[in-house]
Order: C-alpha cells, then structure tokens, then sequence
C-alpha cells in the first residue's frame, strides 16, 4: 500500500490553533528570504564544475553519514550501502540495490531530523509524491534520475532556486581554493566563499601534521622550520583567504581549553612536534596556545572566529580503520567552557574587533555557561543548535535555553554544517519554521508583541548570521 | 469532605484537543496489548504460593521505598510506617495506624508517579472510589481487606487479569530457582523467567561476597578457589538460568565503567579478594573488567545485556544502618557512559550475537551519549526513563531527548522495575499513555503520518521490548 | 511609531484555552497574597529613610546589573550607562543620557526575565502606558520622573502597596542592623527583617578578611583572636541577629564541599589566616568546615539555612578590576551536590530541628541531585529556580524537574534575590503565574483535582515560604 507523501504547511508548528496561527504569519515574512549558508562542507567542485547529480545512491546515501550511521546502529553493514573502505575492499556498487537497503529501513527515521530533511528534499527537490518504501523503492529511483538529469536541477541551477546568496565551505590553510577561483571568474554570479579551518596544523597529532606544515609552507611561501614561520604562514594563509572572500575561520577542538604558552615554550613545543616528538599533552597545550592566536590574529585582520567544542571521534576504532574518519561514530562529550575559554575572554573578550562564536553539542552548557558568558561578553556569541540538536526538538529547546539569558542578539542564526547540498533548503526551512514556533509561543503568551516577533523572526533568519558572519 | 476518586479516559495525554483526539485513537491500539515485564523485582514466591495478599500497610506501604521516602522526607520516621529495623527494635505492626499515617500525608503525593500509580491501583485494582484522605483512610483500609480477601484477586489471578505474557524477575547467579520451577511444574500457564544479576559476586565489595562466592560454587558444583573456576561456575549458571527461561542478564553498577584485564592480573586481583584484601581500586577495576566478560559470554550464549549505572546507594548511613539496603536514600550521579564504555563498546559493540541495554538516572546524558551511542552501535539499545524518571514528565522528555538522533528503534520499550506486583498495571499504562501522547504530538505536527505512528505505539508498547529481551 | 504598552492579563500563561481558563482562575486564588520576600538585597536604609527615589537612571540602570550586563555584551561600555569606576574615572553623568542609551537598546530585552519585570515596573508602578523606545524615552523620563516625586510612591508607600508582609535583607554578622532598628522604631509597621550571611568571616580568601575578623570582634565583644572566640563571636552574632527578628541564614559559596575538620586542625588553619598566611587549599576547606558549623548551630538555634553555590565570581577581571563585584560577570559552573553535601547531610540531615535550604544555577542539577535528596532527608529543602533560571522558562523547568520527585512539598517557594526594590511585585507575579501554569497543565491533563491545585498553588505562593523562612 502506498501512501501519499506531504509536507504540511504547517509542520513543525504548535497545533494550538492560536499559536499555529501566530507562526503561519511569522513563518510567511521570512519563508523566501535568501540562505546564508556560513558553516558547512559542501565540496566546491560541485559548483565550479556543475555537472549533473549522479544516481540517489552516491547522491542521498553515500555521503551522508546521519544516513548510514542509522541503518549501521540496526545491522545494516556499512559495506552493504556503498560506503567506500579504505583498504579498497569489495562495498556494493550498485546504486538500486543500495537505494532498495535505504528505502527497506526507512522506518527508522521516523520522527528524526533526517527523515524531515529527506521527505523534503525528496518532496521539493525531486518532485517525488509517494512515501518510500521497499515496494516503490524502484519507481523512485527512476524518477530521481530522470529528475537529476534535467539542466534545471544543475547545482548552478538549484543554487540559484534555493535563493541561496552566501554559501561558506570549510578549508584547509593550505588549499589553493581553485575552485572558488574558477567559480569567481566564471561570471556566474553565486556566491562561494571559504572558511579559515587551520586544524589540520594547530592540533600536533592530527593525521599527517608533518605533511600539512610542508603543504602549508608550500602553500604560503613561508618556510615553517621555525615557530616563527609557522605563525607568519598563518597569518599569510589568512590575508589570502580574506582576498578569496573568507570572513570567517573555524576552530573544531576537542577541547575548549585556551591558554597562552610563553613564546619560548611555544618554540620548544612546536620544534619537538617537527622531530615527530610531540606528546598528547604537547598537542593540548598548544591547541589550546593556538586558539589564544588565532583570537589575536582575528582582532587584528577582523575575521570571525568560531571554536566549536566537545566530540570525541571516530570513538568506534573498528569502523574508523576500515572507512576513515567522519562515519557516523562521533560522540559527544560533556565540556566545561567557563574554565576553558577564561583566558581567551579575558584576553580578547572585551575587544570590539572580535566576534567569537561557540558551540558544543552537549545541551546542558546552553543555559548554564554558553548564556551567560554570551550575555556579558561583547566579543562572544552562541553558535547554533548544532549537530545532533540542529532539529526540530534540539533547536526549540536551544531557543528555550539561550532566549532568557542572552536574548536572541547574542546568537548568530542557524548553520546547517551540512556536506549534502540538497539538504540545504529543508534545514533552513526548519530552523525558520521552529524559530517561528517559538516566537509564536512569545506571542501568544504574551510575553512579546506581534511587530516584535516580525522583526526578531527576519533577525533570526538573516540579519544575524549577515552581520555575525560579516556577509 | 470527600472527593470522588476518578480516573480520567484522557489523563496525561496533552489537553490541545487537537493532540488529545490522536493520542486517544494511538491509545486504543495499545491498551489492550499483553505486558511485557521483561525487567523488575517481584517476588516469585507470590506467583508460586499464590497466597491472599496481606494488608493494605503490608502491601502497599512498607515494601514501596518510594512511598516511605516522601513521609520520610517529611519528618514522618519509617518506624511509624513500620519499616522493620535490622536490630530488631521496635517499629510500627498495627497495620491500620500505619495506613492512617499514609492516608493523613497523602497530599505529599500530588503530582508525582507515586500518586499517579496509587490512584490506579486504589481505582482500577482496589475497587476504591474515593480519594484518600485522613477522614476515610479506615473505611478504605477496611474495603481494601475485604476485596484482598475475595479469589479473584489472588496473585495469579491478577497476574492474568493484567494481562501479563512474561514476567521477569532478579536472581542471584546462586539463587536456585526454586520459585520458578514451582510455578512451571504447577500446571499453571504464567510466564515468570529469571534474569542473571552476578552483580553479588562481581563487584568484590558487595556485602558478604566470600559467602556469595561460596553459594556460587555450591550451586554450580565448580569450585571458585581460582578465577578461573569462577568464570567457569558463572558460565554454568548461565546456561542453568537459561534453562529455567531466563533471556537476559543485569548489571547494576556505580560507574559504567568497563575495560579488561590481562588474565594473569585478574586472577591476582581475585585472589586478593579471596584473602579477604581487595581494595575499593581492584574492586572499581574488576567489576569493569567483568563487564568485559558478561559482554563476551553474552557474545555466546546469545543472552540480552543490560547495565545501569550511576546511583550512589545508601547516601545516608543512619537510615542504612538502622534499616538496610533500598530504603530510598539512593541518590543519581552524573555519569560519563561515552569513555567509560568505550573499551567494551569497542570489543563487542559491533558483534551481530549482542544486545546491550543501557541505562541511568542522569538524564543529561540521554540527549548527549546514550543516543549518540545508540545511533551507531549495532549492539547497544537505549533502556527505559529509569527509576525517578519513569514518571510522566521523565518519560516525555526521555522521548524528546532520544528519539531525533537514535530514532525508537534503537530503544526497548518500557520496564517496571518494580516490587509492587499491583503496580505493573498501573506503570504500564502510564509508560503507554506519555507514548501515545509524544507520538500524538508528532502527528499533529506532521512530522510523522498516523499509520506511522499507529505501527511505533504498537513497536514500543510490545515489539520493541519482545524482540530486544526474545521473549 | 509608538506601541501601547500592554500588561494581558493571561500573560505567561499556556494558550490552550483550557489550560488558560485553569491558570487564570488558580493565579486569581493568590494574585491578593501578601509578598515574602525571604532572600534579597534591597537596601534596609530605603525603608529606614523613606526619601524619594531618585531618576529613572540611578533606579532602574545603575544598580541593576541584569540590565546593564546585556548591554554591555553587545559593545556598550559600563561607562556610558553610568556605572561607577572603582578608580573614580570619568563616567556618564546625566541621568537623561544613560536612559536614552537604555532606551536604544531596549529591543535586547526581547523575551528576557529582565523585559518582563521592566514592562511591569513601568507599566504598574510608574503608569507608563507606551512601549519604551529610542524616540519617546525622554516623556517617559519625564514621565517617570513626577511619578517618582509623588508621596504616594515613597518607598514606604511602595512597600505597603506591593502587599510586603516581610522583607528579609542580607547583612553581614559585623553588621549593626542599625537601619533595622530605625524602622523598628519609628512606629512604621512593614516588616523588615535581617538574615545573617557570614561569608566575609567564613571565606578565608574573602576581600579584606582580616579586617571583617575584627569588625565581627568589635561587633560581638568576644575577641577572635583564637578560633574557639571566633566561633563564639558567630554565635554571639546569631543571638544578636534573632533578636533583630532574623530567621535564617545565608551562604553563598563556589562549591558546595562540606566536611569537618578536627578542632586542632580548624585552629591552625585560622591561626594561619589570622597571619595572612592561608592558601586556597586551606580556603576551601575552612568554608566546608564552617558550613558544618553553621548547621550545628542551626540546629541548636532553629534558623534556617540557606545554601547556594555554582557560580564562578568576576569571570571577567577587566570588569572587576574597573568596576568592582556584581558587574554581571558571575557565570554558572557544573556543581556535585550528592558527595559535596554528603557529610554534612549524614551529619545534620536527619535533625529535626534543621531547614537547610539549597539552590544553584547548574539546573541539570535539580532533577538529578536536588530532588532526589530533598525526596528523602528530613531537613533538607530545595530553593528556588535561581538567578538566571527565575524566569519564565527557568521557574517551568524548575517545577518539571523537581516535582515529580521531590513533590512540591519539598520546596520553599519563591525568592527574588533583588536589589531592585521596584521589581519585587514583577518577580513574585511571575512566579505565581507560572506556577498557576503548571498547576493548570497537571489539572487539564487530570493529574490532579482543582480543589487540590488551589490548595497547592496558596502553598507555593505564601505558606510554603512562610513555614520554611519561619515567618
């Protein structure tokens, strides 16, 4: 039996029928305002080379690790939806029998992020109509195909559909951003900037530290023997980022420790790391160093500063060895960042050329340290809901937490972090939807008045993260 | 003046009418469903003697730490309840005094799952149709006697009235089953199994572990003088529980934390222990380590894993010394299940023969661990809102905190946990009710479609656990 | 364009119409209760002196760091809305201009507790009838202005309109209490009641402790130059501040630690503060000590006692250094309430003659830690949602997470922990509208009877706080 696949104008909102209404009104003032897009993976080939999306399978399923860590978590081998391994073993190649496992377990995302993104994107994207299931999982498949080979549906093209007027990716300091260059010099007008994520040469026992300081001496024409070239190459690798379009960088700890070391420790710490000496306790002392430097160097060139705190990695050993990093296995850890990010806020807290975004995926720290520190200092604001809260529960409790201790002017909107350009829409449209929600909750108790809301809706949605991420 | 005692058709479920129509309808599919009890601490003596129950004091009052503690709480001591004492001492044996104690504070009771379950059973069970109070608490003492009294109410005929499938009880590794075999050989057709608890023989601390260590190679016939005789006696207990139906094994810990030992340290540790001269660290380690071994023999045997973790029992020694074990001074602690897993995760959380149950009392770590964790593993399941969150608030954000990153499917449905045999009932419906009412909410949002949701109210209220405790 | 400034009469209150028609009649049952107020910081010399209030600014800015911290965070420097330097540095002067900058940023407070108490203040006490913005803020300073000059808002006044029947302030042991005596005697009859907060003789590392040493000697007449005559100096004290109509005390700690030392050691430790040679170690371990001391006397004197911890003072040394304590820079740490108030629980918990109070800012503690142990020991109560959790979402969280444990038979109703005299009837309005929206939600989800949510919601509001602060 085959069931009609709907997206509700009004899912997601309360199903009070006075705050339902109240949200209807809001939703309607922000619903086709343009994406900021200033947090996320989306590889920039796809846009510099606009070639037409390959089968469901490679599209929807492979890359998408909320996807197959789900099927993984009830027995499905990750080899058995295409998942590449690392030693090159034999994973299934063919993409309908790939789509046929996804579509046979998709009850699973049921009342999941992941499953609402999916109906979306599959309803307004593709044009599909049915619910997947294991009996239409064929038919499906076909239309989707069909659907992706029309030249509306070229990334240029869906880009420009999705409205989308700034769209960030996250980079190496070493990356020759070709892509962004040929995209800029296409004369198509999309906007496709980089990110500053220098992680790969701040933490010391990130895999291949020794190959990414040749790549980024390399890249900066600035030898790196020495501490001291190390940080001119930074410094060099971000003026050039800023010439790119970057206005931001990113900061992925494990860790929200920062404390500045002495120049001299400095240099001992970093010449044992190029004798390949480094110890743990090196790589978090100077992570934490760095940090303290990458604040400087952005109260100096204005940059935007993220740090976002508190997953331990690839925590499944078996499954990092086989597939490689990002498959599913990260866990979030419980982070204390009043202790941690005390010596950068007393530092550069207070400068007026900071912006310092925060998060972290352990909840507890909204409300308890991430608004309160917010609420007082000027350089720091609240990231979003992010990662496993980047949902329909996650985010309106986000908005609960951080709302009466920070007000909604030290956040900066949502970031959808995503790899999956077609997902982007549907995340943006629920983060507006809840934050709709919310506001209409306010209203409807009275707590705020309806001109407010209209312009706190648009705040959330746009002017935020355009002036946070100085877009 | 009195108050009639009503159970209201729609209580729990939210009050927008909109949600309450649907929680209603999912209800109905599920309120009739058989109980699965696959997780509590009734006596099996009840079901095998199936002798009247006693009085109302002695049946509902002194064996519920949950009623007693309140008074307790409030200045009431738990001799006047008639709490027996270790030493003997004087306390309370006037049943009717002790019911009128209750019955004078029952308004402490307002608001919580204690008042909830009470309700149910004085109604559903009891036949009592007015509220208690101090003014009636005789005429109701009196009505409970007297239905008490009446055959239908026997224990096995309210074990089929409530419409059991299978019951499970807690049992030592030395306990001989005795209880069980009466009622299998009893020509009685109730399911009552036994579940493994080794926690008495595991944690080298327990009170009187050389005793439990002795009982345990008497019920065995393998002698536990070296450790590995001991694994030895375990395994042969396992496959005696399993014999006498048991599906399930359960490990209640402080700390979850696990890791194994070389097998030449854990004999040495163990012979420590023997001598009457382990410490407070080889015990922590042990246990950890024999976490590692149930998981592995688990691995084999086929039987489901449970471990809950994170109590800190008999905070206040006056009341232990004075009363024992279980007397409500068991208080939660925050837990890190993320790197105190992790060792036996990484060993056996990708095995297909492994179901591992976790649970805890410290919420916060639903949202950030459990269902990260649960979202990946194959092995490991998300156990129940456990203890002082299987309540009506606990148990809806239990659902609001699991199911966007692991989905329901990677729970198990709801447990008791209980020793208060008239309460399953009662606890059930309650876990079904909040069930009905997440999901109502879902549909009236439209994340989820009714068929959907009709099919989940049925997964969680049934098959989910069936299937995780193969029952 | 100017708004209407409106106060609805059904704010804070769910939208469901039958939730709201419950609320509404449930809050009207306690809207007419008198105030206590068992835990603040307003000035006694206000009472004491009853001259007019001063401007808009130096009311409702200056003093205030709620408000000024929130502008600050978004780059208004401290200077500008005239907080004063420690140094005597230059600061905005003119009322009129701090009120415009205010006034400007007001949007800030969108959907915050401090937006919420300030609408009521303006538009209850001081008759403001527009929304507060850029373009009307001199009428309304104006406005406010021959408002405030009037006789009938005289602070005394203001006391007897607002329906105080006790304001408790916060004082010092060295303290004189002479502003208390002042209104005791001047026929006045508010009722204006000190509590003794010893932190400034009891934190070894407290600012200017060996001079508060000596204050407490000269204040008591007992010498403190042993640690056996400081000791007697604080009972001396306590005697003192019972006559002057205290009924509780007050400490404010970091951690929540509590243990005995032996006397030996206890005076060696303040030998070595009395010489300025104490360290942080000892520090902390003295304050653990004096909490037990405090509630040995507790029990032996019947004050209650109040506990709060978790916040990590001056975060921000910049602040502090220019501006001196409570400049909005306190931020919440994670706090362990089961093992830190252990001993003194196992000590005195079970005493009937201690009401130990306690409250923090981590809320992940409430449901966790606080409930669980005010559901069992005799003397111990949990506060109030505190701080930044008195808000609207904070104090319906704080219900949440407590009730169904601890019952709210277990709590002590609500503290506004204020300076700002003015705000006092919008803090206890809010809470009681809270709690009547809790309570309506347990009545229309059949929780409870209506008869019982009258009762309980008198008992949050008035009796509760009078019973546990011995009113």
């Amino acid at each position: 039996m085959s069931h009609a696949l709907v997206l509700h104008e009004d899912r997601y909102f309360d199903s009070d029928p006075a705050q339902r209404r109240i949200a209807r009104d809001l939703y309607a003032l922000v619903k086709d305002l343009p994406i900021l897009s200033p947090h996320g993976h989306v590889d920039p080939r796809l846009l510099a080379e606009n070639i037409p999306f390959p089968d469901p399978a490679r599209l929807l399923v492979i890359p998408d690790h909320y996807l197959f860590r789900m099927l993984y978590s009830q027995g499905v081998p990750l080899e058995k939806v295409g998942v590449p391994r690392i030693d090159g073993g034999e994973t299934e190649s063919d993409p309908r029998k790939i789509w046929q496992t996804v579509a046979d377990h998709f009850h699973l995302f049921r009342g999941t992020p992941t499953g609402m993104w999916l109906k979306h994107e599959l309803h307004d994207v593709l044009g599909v109509r049915e619910r997947l299931t294991g009996e239409n999982a064929m038919a499906i498949y076909d239309q989707i195909v069909e659907v992706l080979g029309r030249p509306e549906n070229l990334p240029r093209a869906l880009f420009e559909r999705f409205n989308i007027e700034v769209l960030s990716t996250t980079d190496f300091p070493s990356a020759s951003l070709e892509e962004h260059r040929k995209i800029a010099e296409s004369g198509w007008k999309g906007r496709v900037v980089p990110s500053f994520r220098p992680d790969d040469v701040t933490d010391l026992m990130y895999p291949g530290w020794g190959r990414n300081i040749e790549a980024l001496s390399e890249a900066s024409g600035v030898s790196c023997e020495t501490y001291g070239g190390y940080i001119q190459a930074l410094e060099n690798r971000r003026v050039f980022f800023r010439s790119m379009g970057a206005t931001a960088t990113d900061h992925g700890v494990f860790s929200p420790h920062t404390a500045g070391m002495e120049r001299h420790e400095a240099e001992k710490v970093y010449s044992r790391a190029l004798m390949g000496q480094a110890t743990q306790a090196d790589a978090d002392r100077f992570t934490g160093h760095m940090l303290m430097e990458m604040a400087r160097m952005s109260c100096e060139d204005g940059m935007t500063m993220q740090i976002h705190a508190g997953v331990l990695r690839n925590h499944n050993p078996e499954i990092h060895a086989k597939f490689g990093l990002d498959k599913g296995c990260d866990i979030p850890v419980a982070v204390d960042m009043v202790r941690n990010l005390k010596p950068l806020l007393n530092q550069y807290g207070n400068h007026p050329n900071l912006t310092l975004i925060v998060f972290t995926i352990d909840e507890t720290v909204f409300a308890r340290e991430l608004a309160p520190l917010a609420g007082h200092y000027p350089a720091m604001k609240i990231g979003p809901a992010w990662w496993f809260n980047d949902s329909r529960e996650g985010m309106l409790r986000y908005r609960r937490m951080t709302t009466e201790t920070a007000g909604i002017y030290n956040t900066v909107g949502f970031n959808d972090d995503t790899r999956a350009f077609l997902s982007i829409p549907a995340r943006h449209d629920l983060a507006r939807r809840i934050d709709a929600r919310y506001l209409a909750e306010l209203v409807a108790e009275h707590v705020i008045d309806m001109d407010e809301a209209g312009e706190m809706i648009a705040d959330l949605a746009y002017h935020l993260p355009k002036n946070n991420y100085q877009f």
